[in-house]
């Protein structure tokens, strides 16, 4: 298997993370790096999303991963062998989400001088990385099918931040008990503006639509 | 829909948990309380386990509930019309885990003077609740097949402080990449002694496996 770097992310020691996070926000605007973060459950299929999408969108954009994990190097080898960008790990070190100067330090040892979107896939974690302004362009979340509709009511600050929901493992649909409007509703509870995608990564569908939003988000980002 | 009592948790102001922690667990010791805190992902399916386990129990022990969550009190009074135990809800305030202090105050909300098993159902979350001791008698936690079965990789610590995993959600196996064996080798490289139960909570397959399980050790923890 080939390696990939690994990157063993130091504790932030700055004490005001907000102004970091827009400090770092307008130093990829004008490098022209549009940043997404992307936040998730454990084993919601983040990955996989994300092999799906850069396949779709590697032609069109130049596109870097950073993954996060507490341990492991599995999902950054599994993006570069099966799309061929450039992907980066990042060790927490046990630390439960990123914060605007562990994100800095990611894309510091990714180097995004020839890079139009960098995504951050954050650690598996519905609650902690909520609470973190990482300094990225726009908030993505990822809900499966599998993990029930309820969980905007659950994890209100995760769907108040994220500006796109993915529902994901919709192939499963017929097997769960889960309301794809009843979702829509409580997500647009806490966040009216949000766009809401359902689609499945492991058949493809619906991930075109993510790939249109991204290409849109990166186009207005770098003309703004 | 039926209330239940509901507790705003307050952040503790004990400097050594683990300290704290062993303490609590000698009070409950002899007072004859048998404790678990039980540990998952949002939406692995600790609710719906926990009542065909309780339903399964309840002419055998005294058992009572506490159901943390960040908001919402839908556990709480889902366990309480489904079972008609006692059941509470903690409200954790955006806090993404229980430490000692916080279940003391759990439990004394719950009032365990006539309870053989008190269940704390822990925040849905894989990576801070590992790091607090809540003053349990024992940790378990629930991995449900649609998150994979390489969990026990990137969430070492959950792993190695569970003495007992269920893997829940059986029934969907055939539509999802999920090898119990393997699962099993994982969790086993975390943590050798872990008992590990295969589980489906919806229609009851291995649930009294886990009854039985909990029998045998609120009877040794009682004659201890």
């Amino acid at each position: 298997m080939d390696g990939v770097k690994v990157i063993e992310i130091k504790k932030s020691v700055f004490e005001d993370n907000n102004k970091d996070a827009d400090n770092l926000r307008e130093e990829l605007r004008s490098k022209g790096v549009y940043l997404l973060n992307l936040m998730s459950s454990p084993g919601s299929g983040k990955t996989t999303t994300l092999i799906r999408t850069i396949n779709l969108l590697k032609d069109k954009l130049r596109i870097a991963v950073m993954e996060a994990d507490i341990d492991s190097d599995v999902d950054a080898i599994k993006i570069k062998e099966a799309t061929g960008i450039k992907s980066i790990q990042l060790h927490t070190g046990g630390m439960c989400h990123l914060d605007a100067e562990m994100t800095r330090q990611g894309l510091d040892a990714l180097e995004t001088a020839d890079v139009d979107l960098a995504i951050l896939e954050n650690v598996g974690n519905l609650v902690c990385p909520a609470e973190f302004d990482t300094g990225a362009s726009r908030n993505a979340m990822i809900l499966s099918v599998p993990e029930g509709h309820d969980k905007p009511l659950k994890y209100p600050l995760m769907f108040s931040v994220c500006d796109l929901v993915l529902i994901n493992k919709t192939d499963v649909l017929p097997y769960f008990d889960f309301d794809i409007e009843k979702c829509t509703e409580y997500v647009h509870m806490r966040n009216p503006k949000a766009t809401v995608i359902p689609i499945c990564a492991k058949t493809g569908e619906g991930v075109d639509r993510f790939a249109e939003w991204l290409v849109e988000e990166v186009d207005t980002w770098k003309n703004q």
